[in-house]
């Protein structure tokens, strides 16, 4: 447990710089990675593209307290001034809708800018490839934020199904409800769901690439297994959406597990409600991202018993993740900085720091950002082909 | 509410004449039926063929304080002999496993008496059919123990489903895992593991027949759909056991609904875990076995609320089902108990008593368990033509 | 675990017959405790003085299939026909308002009847001490129905306390809160508020004897200390009430715990929420009565662990006061009929049965009658001396 | 709901310039209150006094990134040095242990700098009364971190009180059980047990300064009632520990409401275990630290309902303190932010930006922290007496 992350032996003696494409005024996820960024005082926000609308973008950097000439009016133009200070950013945020990303990540590793970026990583699997194959020309740090990931009791269950505590995973049960789109939100120009809801900007998937691809992904970070196949009957309930809004997937794992994946938008009375439960041979995990800081473990044959963050039998994988103790609950802000506070860990060993705690390497890259794209377009295959069986 | 059943005015005034077939020393779900029968005082156990064993069906008779003449030793015998007495029983339980309630329900309806029978109906679709013919040919009161209708807080669903609280129903999430099969207990010689996991007394199903059909019937009668197709995924996770232990579905309901079914017996940390949501377009129930006397309705876009077994907000239909106040727990005998409560107005209704409250005739006939059959029959088929769509 | 309580080698080989004093049409507990009787098959209900009124005596009678000339117009007669009889009761319930318990329980007493008796025993300390040395001097069995007792959790919690896994006792919190009181329900003519609120039926308190009773006892049930003093609060909410509605509590116990007792008929929200929490030097335990079937347990150091009845964990003394297996909840009603069945094993041995197991002799008798009768003065004394400390 | 608090028309377009006694490497509760300075981004930390060992205070420095000349050997020194600068700093934060608040506070008030201030405001009344009157001498912001009382649903139950929903007020019950100081930690070296169990730095009292505080205040708080007279219970369990370690009190309320207070740092299996339930004639209120996000509400004879932050339900006091959406919790660190950003609207007020908004009023002040050492005070009083009643 750490309250705050720097310290006089961390590498270069200084907040990371930091830069931000999108986020600028009315946008939602933009200010949560900026508290995310703070949180742990690993970085300063010294500039940005905030807004395709070079009124707005100005304004919104003004609000930040960047220096004008900082605030750029494209990523294109940030990535390319950037690069030729000497106090050039070390990282850049990428915080625009899903069909941009690709093209601003790109510009910055071009730059030789390492990456932060939101998920799902791409429209398309092609751009998704070429992203990665950037990163890995480039070696360039590329997170993405698979936010959940950080979340301590996520640690500390990836941790225990990798000591074996679980034995052999047979059962995997994830499910993300929310019941905001319940009725045709994006019909009365709320921004959140007018993009999520409009293929040009979310891609061929609407529930799928908004929270199964989280889902997905967090299956696949606790037990360390590979998802190989998916069946999936995907609906779309409210009349007049072009995408899904609900999903009941059949997951078939490279172990021989087998796992059901259920991701909707409109199941009244769910606002949040990313669940995974996993069951092995020699006992089960539950974990509730509305109550974050409890995991329940059962090991087969013995009383359950609930781990808490820090907590009696919460691991060091969890203390990595945590800054306070237990009893005083962290959130979804603190599990999003665990990611910018990995993340810095990583960028500055690039520049000269200590060597990272290997559970900062564990969050998201590029890699993981490829197999949700190639999750999402296999199980739209796959419910257009009537719920057949599609290879991820 | 009512504390007893039996009034001055509710018919015959006597209480009702009970056999029953199986349930001998050793067995479990027979005694089960027997408090249900008792609790409610409306029954009194008289006549059984309670163990094909002659020595143990007459053990078994005297601890029930049986007439030793009315220890049967077969059910065969017993329909004959109980058919040719003045003080005959009414009605009969049918608590064997599965293979033979069809030949012992068979023969009671064939001797004019009613029957109740436990889960699943048979073990092929042929014998349901069958005996579903000879119910409807009879014209006699057949009640299929679906035990988990009779709680009260799932009559409080069902009647607010009906009543379109919910709206049009969307999705349905259906569950029941246990834990107790995660070992190869059926090796160790404990009776209960051995019948469910061995074909030849437990049909071409385990899992799926054990606690899928409840799962299945649960949904169908609290949402009032009827489910046309399953992809199933049956799943067989310990070596050396002939039948399924996981099941895994995609569901279609005949209004458009999406469902999904997760049954097991091998995920640790649960022990009887059948939970239950559905979501409409105006709003959302969730209700969990294992803590019956609460309902979480949640109308959508006004906050969640609990509703519990007699307080605020529980409707006729619920208390239709229950005994005692809210805040006094009820449970798993007193819902079992329920089921006999509401057979016994439908026989009395025959024995020229009164018509019944329309909730009894909720309980589940031969029908129920012919579809159940049908369930388990399609879901085997589609886990062996990898998961495709099978019409039920 | 046993589903029925009666075998061949039990003593008498028959059910006990039950006789019953109040619990005519129109009341409640004498319902419950029928239900309770029944549940286990142990006893028959076969004479009563159902009610103080002929015509509902007779009537209520008739309900429950008594022979008429069993029925009876006071426990007087009933006493002492009952007596002369060769196939008289072996024991009586007695389920009148407070005031009533102690002339009736004598006079069964007195006439060589055992006796079970709803609490509080006596609404006079004299009149409790009396009936204590009544069942002294008469050697009967004397059970009192404090029911709550008869949770296995409960069972399980006493004897983990007693084997020491709590290590030494320190701090005590108990709590009843209730709502149904929180209007002046008794000026609406609710018959179970008319009495509980009349000074004339129900003693010198109202809710401290309702339910505060019920805390207190089972506070000392489960840890095995003695309350030696207590500091009261009593107050009254509602206008025009005539006694207490809600009572806070000090509490010392004779190893130096400490205690808190809140009892409140005024808390909205609550529906019969006794809550048990004991802490010591080595873990604590938590349980709550709506929710019965767990018992959450955390050894000092260690992650709490949710013992469940009949679930990995469960000791003896829980299995003795269960019927079915875990993850199938019992309730209120078989908490309650556990009292009868250990009765009913107490009677029986004196019947020259086998010994009762231990357990059944932890069922609450006479003396607890006069502690909670003690209590009830200690509280109101304490209370009109401004929350000084009375000893009990 | 503001995902940042600054824009460019709040006053003073920059970030508050911050200062910090205490709070040295080793220290705990000054990162809490850096990181709650950073979270809505409305401060920068430029100077610190924060150990009183010289090495420390400038390595301590050094971690934080401040100019080695605003490092500071004393808070003395610092509060003299930082009037005189022309960017001197806007606002100290107090996070020494108890027994230096005030000294180091009014240094910085007579030095005309706002301050933040870590709870119990003292160790003595006197030195709380003359704190309060150089507050109000000085006219300064002055604010307490009583953290609980920035969690949105609290802000939401105290307006919902206000408004009537509960009607008239009649019982509090109030705990806060931990289980740190089950065994004697401050044996070992724990720095935190240490202090808090050591009078000299505490003051006289332990548990109930440490954690009683939080509950007291918290409850009048919310309920907006004046707690008038209290009888305590002091205790301490563990051997050789000079401050009570359990609080058991009854309380009495301005208008006529009853309330229970338990505090206890000996309870396993608690961890910061902070509850407050309230009770009015039309319903009723609980909150759980734990589980902050959520606030159960059970108007009087409706079903209880959950109101979550953000959620249905929820209202603009609630939605002030908040940062995301419903779903996404928040936790303990932003429930502490959020009194830092309600300071600095304080702050910026009379730094001549606009007027705050009524809600940033709210936080906790010097007169609460006067209060709080008066029920320190009496507490100890009443227990020493024997829990006789003692006027706050």
């Amino acid at each position: 447990m750490t309250i705050e992350g720097t310290t006089a032996s961390t590498g270069p003696n200084r907040r990371l710089r930091l830069g931000m494409v999108g986020g600028g005024r009315g946008a939602f996820i933009g200010g949560v990675h900026r508290i995310a960024a703070r949180l742990d005082d690993r970085y300063e926000l010294v500039a940005g593209a905030l807004s395709s609308d070079p009124e707005r973008a100005k304004a919104s950097g003004a609000d930040l307290f960047l220096a004008s000439e900082r605030c750029y009016a494209s990523f294109a133009e940030m990535a390319q001034a950037e690069a030729a200070r000497d106090d050039r950013i070390d990282v850049v945020s990428v915080v625009t809708p899903n069909h941009r990303h690709h093209d601003a990540a790109k510009a910055f590793l071009e730059a030789g800018i390492h990456v932060i970026c939101d998920k799902p990583l791409t429209t398309s699997v092609e751009d998704a490839e070429d992203l990665a194959a950037t990163v890995e020309r480039t070696a360039l740090i590329f997170v993405l934020t698979h936010n959940y990931t950080g979340y301590p009791m996520i640690r500390q269950a990836r941790a225990m199904v990798e000591a074996g505590e679980l034995g052999r995973i047979r059962v995997v049960q994830v499910e993300y409800p929310q019941d905001w789109l319940t009725t045709r939100l994006e019909a009365t120009g709320q921004k959140q769901a007018e993009w999520r809801t409009d293929p040009a900007r979310s891609g061929i998937a609407g529930c799928v690439g908004d929270i199964g691809t989280h889902a997905f992904q967090l299956a696949e970070f606790v037990t360390g297994l590979r998802c190989t196949q998916v069946a999936a009957d995907l609906t779309t309930f409210v009349e007049g959406r072009p995408l899904d809004d609900n999903a009941h997937m059949l997951l078939r794992y490279d172990n021989g597990a087998r796992g059901m994946l259920w991701a909707s938008q409109v199941a009244p009375g769910n606002e949040n409600g990313l669940r995974l439960r996993v069951y092995g041979d020699k006992g089960g995990l539950e974990w509730f991202q509305e109550q974050p800081n409890a995991l329940r473990f059962a090991p087969f044959g013995e009383p359950p018993r609930t781990i808490t963050r820090g907590g009696p039998g919460s691991n060091p994988a969890a203390g990595h993740a945590t800054r306070i103790p237990s009893g005083h609950p962290e959130g979804y802000l603190e599990g999003f900085a665990q990611i910018y506070r990995d993340a810095a860990d990583l960028i500055v060993a690039r520049l000269g720091g200590p060597q990272p705690d290997p559970q900062a390497a564990l969050v998201p890259g590029v890699r993981d950002g490829v197999r949700g794209v190639r999750f999402i377009h296999a199980a739209v295959e796959s419910s257009r082909r009537g719920a057949s069986w599609v290879e991820i």
